[in-house]
């Protein structure tokens, strides 16, 4: 890891670590800002194209001005990739985050020369840091705790659009780091009691040949979760997308949660009850094994590497940090 | 207005217009971030202690290691208004902005050197800049408008944390400003139909001789409505707190807004009907006045007088901007 | 047009500004009661048998005494038809309204002689008065905005049974009628948050190949959204009935509304924000214009023709007046 | 009773089994009406402005055009009175009922010469006809039965708005006419469990020397309502107004129902549990000898002499008749 | 019928009327117990493993010790079975019950030798006593009433597990038991509105050829009603879990309800409104027919020959005992 | 401890740990049952008749036989303790337990003689066993931790009736048995986010002077939370029931809970937030002082005396056995 990568934001280029933004940005003063976080398989960007177009349907809703037209961002993602390469080890893949905010609110406007324009950041982030501890999860799998927290309906604040707006994910995780064990995540339920998604991930069971993922009205409808559909197609299981409540999770034979930096990872137990088996189940295992052969990488083979080589992770995360999103 | 006003952000002074914050903070990932924002009267702070108390509160319930004690943080405030106020004109006010956060996320910790510390942040600004253009708000009172966005309900986001996830206000000024007229402020309901607040201020029914204002359930408990409380009780009228709806407001004799940088602003219309006579009410001035001889000031006059001197405010905000907070 | 069109009422003809129901009418006391509209194509009633269908079934679950069998009742309105014919131009539509009530409360049975019985009224009133205006609509497409008022859920009064107590319905064209622009029609969602129908005609979004309309729980089930649905298979397009939510219009290629009157009109916007490409879609011009060869008339086309030949209406609807339903 | 009663209708008088309104008007529309009923007391109306100010806040948030001044509405109701009273005997009570509509929709003005006017009624009923038979609910008291269908709250339709969209009430009388025994009347509770009303009148519970009625949210606020307290006050009672569930009722003293026509009536159980002692209770009883005081009338004794002349209602209502509202 | 028929428990044999749980236990104190009951056709239990399969879900998601594997109480089952057969008539068929709970709570071990185990119970009652009566169900058919009383949502308590906290049940059944007439059937609908299931049987409409029951959330998914699937889909019909309400009761064209002592019974009404032609529907008769057919034995046959040997159940039920579950 | 301690069981004496109830019983099958359980100071029952009327009103609602008089079950509750008095130590305290149901189902009765009589039981428990390990609790005090199990509302299942179907505590505190830490109690909220209560203690905080507890909506109504109200207005302090939110407790100077075996214990700390000084608080000991004095017995002392003499819990629950209610 170097101190040297960049960030670009609002024209120009920055180190990482002096990338930010005004604290009369609408982002700050609203949590109203839409972003997306994507990685790399082998250097190369997977579904770019998808979480922008994700991005601009945010900005259209939320009335955010485009400060480039869709292209030009993608074009700008790969220029930043191509001046941070060097300072990227070889074994180790692209996170790209993209923000973007109406800028500072117009009342302080005289602040900044009485021109307001929207904010947007890219920054290019090593994804071995946000995966970093991780292995243990593929070995004992993930135990999934419902907490009171619940999400919040879409009617109320819409989760499909990708905003900033999430001190209730944090109040989850608070929640949920105070549990016996240490492969706990958050697995939240809307006020219906049907589960929605992880603070940072999608959630599926597996009955049978069949791959449940909850339906896409209160979560963010996941980059990963899209392809997972694409992988359990390929394998020749049925994709199907329903209401799901706990007790469905407990009947089910597999469980697990897909996210852009990992991809797949096994869910063993919920609320401490074993699913199916309790270990990291088979057909799992082969959605995971095949989308590492469509994209020519051992997906939980390089976790473990990283791992190996040095955890970028404390063993004990510190008292007000949570795990990764 | 000078360019030179300075912030206190972690430790250092920057220039105001440099104020920025990092884009790795759980303040910008989460909108995880507690605030409060102050005004003075003849320059001297108003409430600030309770100001932080709130804020204080926010800390703990969020679990944000306290970045330094409440009297420090107090005397910092105090230090910011001294070195800025050279910068003020003799007429203006210190309005203060307190932000707090947990810092950069932990799996980011390498980036800062491997030390993650919570974020504070303590600007100053003329809080002429907030107020430009609400003379005519005293002319003709404000036009409440119920959008269709609801307030999200306590058990879902708390609101008496003063926090930053709040991209739902934005959703209903959006809305409102698509409304006819050039007075409307979006006042909010909750999905039980119960009036909340607007989206940066606090409401009010005057009926007979009682004033009241919403339960403090789904509300940020506004400083200036703990101070309403105050003056009502001054001047012999008696105050509650209860559930009101839409109905009560279009059968009572008068109706106000608090709000920090205002103190009591006159509705005259729900919805563009009108509430009483539909003028400015007689016990709203009252109220008003006997708020402005506590605190030695003359609040509407002040606010016509900077008017007066040349608005701040263009005559229309651009699309994308919407009326202060 | 003339003024000596007739209406059946409980037996007798009268003409249709004098076609009353008692004050002491179950109908006017509870808004209790059933109703009808209808339209014909060249003069050819369209669907008359689905539309009585949906009466009775009203009636049934309302225990209002049937005042005919629905065969006779068919002949009636045939009957009613060809009574008013001389009076409707060569051009114009025959728009039955059927409305069925339990007649007087039984109470007030000393002031009809003690004898009560259920009320029908038949009239007949030329289409053109209906969607006078409404070419516009074709040009610039329907703007549609979600106001405050949810809809009712059907636990709560049975939208599925076509009745009188829709006050809910005025109070949302109020609400809509204070936006600015002068396409906007109301689109009510439920307390759930998802999209119902609007005040008077029914809601589709169009995604790749798919016809999308809401679930018909909270809703009336619309003959002509039924009806739609056949001319969606005809043209080999999915049909599909599921909760839709205002992100998914967003998101969507395409949206109209159906209605008896007009069947099929463009949705451009939703909330002023652009549908697809703004304009009046592709598939649906394509669905209108199957629906036009099905029943041998241009629907468009006639709308436009009787606006060039003369609005009925008003450019601007008086403060009090809505647009029909 | 005469046939030649007449009832006030937009400026002329016709025979009260002659008054009705369009077909076209909004009232029958859409229930889109407000009203009004009183009574007198010794040919006494009373109340009768608190009833009006009642109608003219609907017409207000109905954006109802006033078709006269109070005042005018005032003398109107008494001048109709004044002509009636020939027709009414000696003994017999006023009963005036005011209906205000928007009129006919506007797209139907050119049947109306092209100028829509709001509609006025004021008609003239014998209140013996109201409250015939009711002299057996002073003997055995009511039971209170809970259908399933539940009321509306006040956030989908205003029930202070005194409206007729009131087709659920119906709905519940159908279901309580199916309960066995013949002193059963609705009592309604809302989604969230709490008593409202019945359908047609406000209900008390009474626990040691507090009288307590629902809180004025879901439910029309009746001006029998508000007399009560004022009787209860008299006679040194406290008055509360407070949330109440059936457990409440289970656990009272005494519980009891006003109305405008019979003032107030015993409620003797719930459900068929009995509510203390399962009698017309004592306190119940002085509140309506007291009221019968102020009043300078026997109420029950009216009630019970008008019964005794000859009852108006028969033993059994038909099967689609519901009790009085 | 015999005095000597034995039940299993905790170890040991007993006989039927002194089968009997500790005060203590988990199952009385908090209705903390999960249970399953059979029957046989011909004295062959009928799918005895689904029902242990569910049981055993019960027992995971509570934390209930398993007290024996499902392969042993099986085994159990069949040999309570052979025990009491020489005490069940020929004709009569195996009801078995099963009962498991956590076993007394600990805080009162010290009672119990200061060791808890888990309760089992397996009971085995002759089938004519659950549906002695019956007949005329299958002559008038079921009147399905609903009550006020809501299913309780599956996120509050979940009712796929098959327990003991059902007081609500008896509340529902209280209610119904008011109604006019002699076969009224309590029928659930939840706070949404969506219709549940009966107090002991599963509800399924059909529309065409379509056999409809309500989706698997906020019920039991009964073992009849699992094989309800299979038989329709052996007859031919689409078989289809969804959302309905009473409104698609009314429109259906005949329902049924299916329970395990019954199989299936035609409902002819709802709310005493008739469904389709009012009585015994063609497609639930062929239903019930095929069912009988499968199983080697005229279910409906059966219970009428029961009925005509002299039934065990009084013409009118005692005040406080209700309909059999 | 003897093992010879009886319970009165429907008409005759048992031991205690034979004290059953037989598993065709209505409390068994539906946990339809109600249940009181008391204590004594130095022997002498406290508040036993409010018990009893809190189990009769029970009776009424569920429409239980009552199986003999108020009067005569207060007598055997003090026959029951007098018979057990001598397998008591002098330092011990009667906890008498009443248990009625409707007895057997009536389908059943057949078993039973054809004859059905309600079920009572009076069982008389050594309050230690209750309260043993407790002293901890005043040392450290209590964490409440709110759990993702909601209260039941009392409109789907009414909580002030004191019921046995309570399956949802033992969810409650299976989910709170998984935090770290040994001091954590459940409390619960309702699903708007009010708190309720604990799994068998009233919940309480102190503001100022002001004693505060929820709402008695959705909670049983305990007898010393009654108690509590005497208590804190002996002591010159403000009573208040209203509803309180989590944040309210986080803001609050102290927090305590109420349940019959401890009066009185101090709550420290919320989801491990601390109350206060996070200590047992300064008025919260004064109200158990106070409530002792009255009793005179020294509540906590007794409790510190039983722990010392050694303890009936052990250090650790088994995993499936919870805190006692």
């Amino acid at each position: 890891m170097s101190k040297s990568r960049i960030v670009y934001l609002n024209g120009t280029y920055v180190p990482e670590n002096e990338a930010r933004i005004s604290i009369f940005d609408s982002a700050l003063m609203f949590g109203d800002m839409v972003f997306e976080m994507t990685r790399s398989f082998n250097k190369k960007q997977f579904k770019l194209r998808e979480h922008l177009d994700r991005l601009y349907i945010g900005l259209k809703i939320l009335r955010i001005p485009e400060p480039m037209s869709k292209s030009d961002l993608e074009k700008k993602c790969h220029e930043v990739i191509e001046i941070n390469e060097p300072m990227f080890t070889d074994d180790d893949e692209h996170r790209i985050m993209v923000n973007v905010s109406r800028g500072p609110l117009g009342i302080y406007a005289p602040m900044f020369g009485g021109k307001i324009e929207s904010t947007i950041v890219v920054a290019d982030i090593p994804l071995r840091m946000t995966v970093a501890g991780f292995s243990k999860f593929y070995d004992q799998g993930i135990n999934c705790v419902i907490p009171s927290q619940r999400s919040i309906p879409a009617h109320l604040m819409e989760p499909k659009i990708k905003n900033r707006s999430r001190m209730w994910y944090q109040m989850a995780n608070i929640e949920v780091s105070q549990y016996e064990g240490d492969n706990n995540w958050a697995l939240l339920i809307d006020p219906d009691g049907f589960i929605t998604e992880g603070t940072g991930d999608n959630f599926f069971i597996i009955e049978g040949n069949k791959i449940i993922s909850p339906e896409g009205r209160n979560i963010l409808r996941g980059i990963s979760r899209d392809y997972t559909k694409q992988v359990t197609k390929e394998l020749g299981y049925e994709y199907i997308e329903k209401n799901i409540e706990p007790y469905d999770v407990y009947c089910a034979d597999e469980a697990f949660i897909t996210g852009t930096p990992f991809c797949i990872m096994p869910v063993t137990s919920l609320n401490s009850v074993p699913i199916g088996t309790g270990k990291f189940g088979q057909i799992t295992k082969k959605l995971l094994d095949h989308w590492s052969s469509n994209v020519g990488l051992d997906i939980e083979g390089q976790i473990r590497s990283w791992d190996k080589a040095g955890s970028l992770r404390p063993d004990k995360p510190t008292p007000y940090q949570f795990k990764p999103k």
